[in-house]
């Protein structure tokens, strides 16, 4: 059930959160995909730097797009970890997530969040989680 | 250095996210705090549940108020990890989080989130994470 | 599907790893477990605390047979994460585990690692972890 | 403060718990570490598989190892979280373990550990978490 990025970017944008903060796929497949939310004031915690939780919406978002690549549009996070490791800050963040193993009903993944400032790139946090398919957990809730 | 619950609510005031939001502190005590962020069409996904992110930023902030409560208020969140248990919905979300272990500099805590519909709660998501003062870690940015 | 605690301790009996420990379940019911590991020269790390890895086997083994009092005697841990609080030592570790959530196929759950020393008891990790029936992933594997 | 790998090795072997397990430090760098754990009858849980605890302690010391490179011998393992993806079996467990981010005191890490056949290796989990020199901990002990 390939998933193309076009489908991927209607799911996004069917996300009222993700449109709020603007959002974009800017990578999907199998391979990996990247979520880049841009910074602006609105996303800001009390010293200027963007919001904790504007990261880890970054890395949530992106490892359940990684997770979807693999497994079909129908997908959610179940869990995850991060670790934050620098400020966010700059002009953007850009996430990146892609598949370490997945089976038919289940994906672990793997997230890597950057400030983008210019050119430049900065590390500022990492994540790791599992995604599962919709209907596996249906019976679960 | 204890901080009253009129100081923690203007560091959540000071952070644009949360006003975004509309997040509140509820309740900020030594014994364990609580952050209600409304349940608006702004923050869903595409099944109309809550986004997770806004589950993992309630957890995050909740979990950073509680570290705060413990060790003052230059704190930040250094590492998380989230299950989500049911979806998220209904009036508002409630984090409830509370310090487990608190040294000098660190503290770990705990943190239950919940969906308020009328009077009820169900338990939405668990989460459990590291909160650092943060001149124990400007070194190490 | 209940399962006694007989046939849960026939089943970390046939463990050779908690043979290996002597670890012993003290406890278990729906409303939790606790799973003992006695400490002895063979679990210390360097310092003389108990390894790290011993007070992780102990949490993880502890939310398997939490999650396997809710879910049935097949389960595995699918993931978790641990905070170490404090040094362990004493006579022995107590991990007591409970389920927080429970589906078919899954179940997150919760634990606190223990230090016993006499009669005292003192913290000295909690962990959080989802639990999974094992033949929902077998085609997983 | 650059640690040697025969200084690591020294450590490794202070530890009972690694000596009973008859674990080894195969790589010791900067770039990251590798452990190597054999698979023993005595490591198995009841279905013959290597114990998650084996590997999650597997994890929790390459994950130590590593940090030990980049912040000197005196650390321990904060808070990490592990992902199992496959049953571990097989001749032998390696985890290797490297540094995302490092500061003065702590230091973020990855590790993937996994089983090796004969000349084959299949990734069996990953962990991520913190490492924390023991100095900077003592006062929140």
């Amino acid at each position: 059930m390939p998933v193309s990025i076009e489908a991927a970017r209607q799911v996004l944008h069917a996300q009222s959160f993700s449109r709020l903060l603007d959002a974009e796929l800017t990578r999907f497949s199998a391979e990996g995909v990247e979520l880049r939310v841009p910074v602006t004031a609105q996303v800001t915690q009390q010293n200027g730097f963007v919001h904790g939780g504007v990261v880890s919406y970054a890395a949530d978002n992106a490892l359940t797009f990684a997770g979807g690549a693999a497994l079909g549009p129908a997908v959610v996070t179940s869990e995850f970890k991060i670790n934050y490791v620098r400020p966010a800050m700059g002009d953007a963040l850009v996430a990146r997530a892609s598949v370490v193993h997945a089976g038919r009903t289940q994906a672990v993944c793997r997230c890597e969040v950057f400030s983008l400032s210019g050119g430049d790139e900065t590390l500022c946090a990492i994540a790791q989680g599992t995604i599962t398919t919709v209907g596996s957990r249906r019976d679960d809730a």
